[in-house]
């Protein structure tokens, strides 16, 4: 373990963040800092925000007027220890950390420590901690205190704190801690044993009910704003003592009569106990890593860190149907908790092959928001039609930035990619029937009414793309291949479904723009122009831009990096990627281009890069873009991973390994593979789902692929039937 | 005169806002409104500012944290009069308005009423009220009171006050009056007879200092904020009293020892008197007016209308060299009292033909400021050069939407345009000299910073042109034919005067720029496009915009405005007029195309197609508007005239007069003439400047030109050497 640091402890506050995509909360410790060490503290619930005003120091119409920020709620983790009347304290006495881990099996977040007090009491501390996969609303401490040399009492006060932090100022644009503010407290009520504390955002008034017990009696007291419980326990040396807290946070406009569901969740996680609780917390766990597990061989730190990975998305993830995934899950209050199009295009593909029963419930979340993004396209002026919003938690638009925000329509079609290849996997027609095929058409809508016909050609003016260091362009290439992905497939649809609903005329008009849809390209280059104009203007100065002055966003005027060709992330090459629609020629010489004019800003686009490399066979290079994915947050390689993990990072991880060395691709006919293998690694397994069924690929010299029922592959290029294994050579020069 | 009613009093408030270009204050009465009559109190003083911090929702690199905003000022306006125990008020008795009135002549703005009190008491009051040309701090007001039954005491109160109202909130982003706070208070003192008041901004704690007096005697009161006169005078029946009330305004950082400066010219006022003061200002006024008065033949209302507008354009322009020209000018606190492109384009043209020693301090404007421009320059991540700010008072950039702000690289152009013209119209040579060169060069500079080759042609992307309902575009027509002017004359200038403190090759660079400047064209319309991509873009559906839906920017989003072929106001149009560098043909069918896509949102559009109508002889098209931009105050044509008048729109009838039906063009040989008579005139006259000539044109039959000197003119496109006078044939054909 290194020396305790401030910084690395803040880091670390969001690496080891404990969540399961209702709640997180973050990697404090239970007895506190250093008294001058700065701590992010946050326990958010996914989806739990209060709105706030917006005002622009320039309105104009159609601007965002209300803001949304996921809200911070109470605080139950602070414990004090009190032996020989010295408080446990990093700064009292010899404070040694000795382990800290996440387990990726169990899901316990566990810090072992050793502590010799001033007059020499030695102990040992750990402090597990679940946020539970199947009781949702429940946060879950252990203690356990092993007295080497130490006998007599130890005084124990545990607390329930409403006193929360706001989170020091800060300029840069990708934290927004302005509006962070915590929800405000109503009452406290203790029940012998147990307690409760209800509060409720400030603005628009919703209300939290917390529950709070141990495993051991005491006496709790009340004061404003804060539950203190306290007892006595007594220790002999070589004894150890196990503390148990638990906690439930109920939302009256999330469960079904919340104060009695959560007195029902309180009183069965009680009884279940932590043993019995992270048992449970196990098979759930045990059935998630069997349908997704991935494994270098040989290489037990890479295996674990993609491991981690995969845990995180799965923590991020909303569950109950009502929230989706938030840009820094529940690791942080960055982004105020906003659900961006990250969950479609970086998320959704990790469980979509993964947990297909998650991927549906976070599908759902834009069907369940759809009359907003419909009353947002009246607003911006259209007749018809959805506009996803490109920021949002309840579904309106937040975004106050409109060139890098409500700009970028491209996220309708990521909505509707998401919905297509979902249906594709999983034929789950039901899906579609009950809400999928509404949002397929009305996103798709949109389109016909923000494109038009210019010499025969179907084009789309004023939009961002991805890449957001160009901005307000005409055809941009990512938005027009994508929306013409999205129409084909919703005029497509309608034909084999039918859907008496919606005027068959109007899908005719989808395919028709679908067909004419311009495609900007350059002969001379041989390579799709991210916009009309893209190439027409100045390159970058690259070689006179000093590292320091990266990221270029907070070194330059947004008019200044639009003037120049230089992306922040991945765009065309994004398209190539999602929709493997271009010749691979084409895709080749795009991705030279591209790739030197890519300054990697956004964590979002050294895992497309990397998946393109694998496509075009650089595999080098493929292995160094997916390596600084794997170690983005791990490493802190962005220097902000203490504002929250990078979420859509992950979900990159996780594609740079089965869609970029492995390969996968989902369209219409089914998947295809093309396993590849980088010079650094042995070998590699990897696991996905499709209907059902639990696919597992090996590749070492061969290639092997087993399944837990038949299955028709595209494997290298060629259709297989797969009964239960299949072992083919490798080819890496398809 | 009209019956009184409060929105026709708020729009009266403007239209006779009484201003010298220094101070300005609005048309309140001196006796108050109705009880429940909103008022619009404003005394302003030109470049007087406070500071604001700006914050925006979601902040970029470079985007401006300080705001400006033209301050209100103490008010010397409030009289009361009590009689037989009844104070003089519009809510009491028989309250009737006999006339209202600016004498053009002498500057005095003169109202007349009639008042019987409830008693009976019958009285004709006469208020009159200056803001002096000569003494430009100096605000006088006088009233006479005459009776014409009453006999006995009038107890006289007046008032120095600085309660001063904040406007109310208001949603439209051309007002903001979100930052329009009062200055503060800080000290009252009494000198006898005068008075003293000592305020100062808030934030940036500058101080202004108020003398005041009357010419009569009485007795001074002290309270916060508040000063009072008062008297009592005694009146008969057909006797009338005369009040007299002086009030000078110094500031700080304005005067050389404003304090003394202030009690010096409290005393020279004074002691000139209102009679004494009115005759000054008759003289200077004759003096302007004789080198600038038009008259259209037997059309009284409209010869005053369009000199009403001369005297706001001299009523709004700073004289001091320290200040230059508000979009509202003094008349009201609309767009904050900041100093935009408008005066360069819109203003100086008026000065330069009329005023060219008010010209050159105006000018001066830019070079004083010369240091933030370059600061910003630098900011926005330019090496070198100079950006003129967008909008600002102090010369900071304070723009807050940068697509339609500091976007607008147009304006470099523009304020060098503007020189480049006086230069042409003067051959002021110790201006270009002493500090012209300097800001045509730093200011041409940025040009080759913020363009590029592509094709061997120079081209500029990612800026805005004029027309801001189409945002960050590349080669916007304007924008590169005006730079191309720029940059060519910054070359010439340099050859021909040399300036050694230049670089040689910076200034074959910008010759190169010049001749390889891109001008956007489309060989089938034949028509200069107004960017590379605008023709692309899907046209404005007109036909179903409703009426009421237009200002478009108050009802749509600027996505959805900037992905449509409309236009606010002239753009290529506006290049035409100014330039005069296309062929007839081009001209006229850009002409055509474009008006048929303008809204004129703006009022700085009228006028420019009224001139261009002119230029292709479409005389009849010319006069409508014409008419539309003399009236566009007057008649409140926008609706929004309370909030101000539209200053640049006066220099626009201007201009449409001299430059339209006169068809006046200013060039580097000289003076270029092409007068042209509307069917609905019998004639006209117009008068100009030029090297300290006064040219007199008169059109009727035939068209006479009169000059003070010798000079040499281009008419209808032909060179004459003109003595005195001269009579030529109309010739409208040409």
């Amino acid at each position: 373990m290194k020396a305790i640091n401030n910084k690395t402890l803040l880091v670390e506050e969001s690496l080891y963040t404990t969540a399961n995509g209702y709640i997180g909360v973050r990697g404090n410790f239970e007895e506190g800092y250093k008294s001058d060490f700065e701590a992010i503290k946050g326990t958010y619930i996914n989806g739990f925000y209060d709105c706030h005003a917006i005002s622009y120091p320039e309105n104009a119409y159609g601007f965002p007027v209300v803001g949304e920020t996921m809200v911070q709620v109470t605080d139950i983790q602070n414990m004090d220890f009190i032996i020989d009347d010295e408080k446990f304290s990093m700064d009292q006495g010899h404070y040694k950390l000795l382990s800290r881990d996440l387990d990726l099996n169990s899901g316990e977040n566990i810090r072992s420590l050793e502590w010799i007090s001033s007059k020499g009491h030695a102990f040992t501390f750990k402090f597990s901690r679940m946020a539970h996969f199947t009781h949702l609303q429940a946060l879950i401490f252990k203690v356990e205190i092993t007295s080497h040399n130490y006998s007599g009492p130890i005084h124990f006060r545990s607390y329930v704190d409403h006193n929360l932090q706001k989170r020091k100022d800060t300029e840069d644009p990708r934290v927004q801690t302005e509006h962070i503010a915590p929800i405000e407290w109503v009452c406290s009520d203790i029940d012998d044993q147990r307690v409760s504390m209800l509060s409720r955002t400030k603005k628009n008034a919703q209300h939290m009910n917390l529950f709070c017990q141990h495993n051991i009696s005491g006496k709790w007291t009340k004061a404003p704003l804060l539950l203190t419980f306290e007892t006595t326990l007594e220790i002999g040396p070589n004894q150890s003592l196990e503390i148990e807290k638990y906690g439930v946070y109920t939302l009256e406009n999330r469960q079904d009569d919340y104060l009695n569901f959560g007195l029902d969740q309180i009183k069965q996680v009680v009884s279940k106990g932590y043993l019995g609780l992270v048992e449970e917390q196990r098979q759930y766990l045990k059935k998630f890593w069997n349908h997704c597990h991935i494994e270098i061989f040989e290489q037990e730190t890479l295996t674990n860190a993609i491991k981690y990975s995969q845990f995180q998305l799965l923590s991020a993830c909303g569950k109950d149907g009502r929230s989706q995934v938030s840009a820094k899950g529940l690791t942080g209050a960055g982004y105020e908790g906003h659900y961006f199009w990250d969950t479609e295009i970086y998320v959704l593909p990790f469980l979509t092959l993964s947990a297909p029963e998650l991927a549906r419930k976070i599908l759902r979340y834009r069907f369940n928001t759809l009359e907003e993004a419909k009353k947002r396209s009246l607003k911006l002026g259209h007749s018809r039609g959805a506009k996803i919003p490109w920021r949002t938690i309840s579904g309106i638009e937040c975004s106050s930035y409109f060139p890098a925000g409500t700009a970028q329509y491209h996220i309708n079609a990521d909505v509707a990619y998401a919905y297509i290849q979902y249906y594709f996997m999983t034929k789950d027609h039901a899906m579609m029937a009950e809400f999928g095929y509404e949002v397929l058409f009305e996103t798709a809508l949109l389109w016909l009414e923000v494109g038009h016909y210019c010499n025969d050609e179907f084009c789309i003016d004023s939009v961002t793309g991805p890449d957001e260091y160009t901005a307000i362009v005409n055809n941009n290439y990512y938005t027009n291949s994508m929306a013409k992905y999205h129409l084909y497939w919703t005029w497509y649809f309608y034909e084999k479904f039918g859907s008496h609903k919606y005027s068959h005329d109007l899908v005719l008009e989808m395919k028709r723009a679908s067909e004419k849809m311009r495609l900007p390209y350059d002969e001379k280059l041989n390579i799709h122009k991210q916009d009309d104009q893209f190439l027409a203007k100045k390159i970058w100065d690259f070689d006179n831009t000093k590292k320091s002055q990266y990221p270029l966003l907070l070194n330059f005027h947004p008019l200044t990096i639009y003037r120049h060709q230089v992306l922040k992330q991945a765009d065309t090459v994004l398209a190539h990627f999602l929709l493997d629609e271009s010749n691979f020629e084409i895709m080749k010489e795009s991705y030279r281009y591209y790739e030197k004019i890519t300054t990697h800003d956004s964590s979002l686009s050294p895992c497309v890069y990397g998946m393109m490399a694998c496509k075009i066979n650089q595999l080098d290079k493929a292995y160094d873009y997916f390596m600084k994915s794997v170690y983005l947050d791990i490493d802190n390689l962005h220097g902000n991973t203490q504002d929250g993990l990078h979420i859509a990072n992950a979900g990159g991880t996780y594609m740079g390994m089965v869609c970029g060395f492995g390969g996968l691709r989902i369209n219409h006919e089914g998947v295809s593979l093309e396993p590849k293998l980088p010079k650094a690694w042995k070998g590699y397994s990897f696991r996905f789902m499709t209907q059902g069924i639990t696919i597992k690929v090996t590749l070492k010299e061969n290639l092997i692929i087993e399944t837990t029922k038949p299955v028709r592959l595209k494997v290298y290029g060629r259709w297989y039937e797969i009964k239960d294994v299949m072992e083919v050579a490798r080819n890496e020069e398809n």
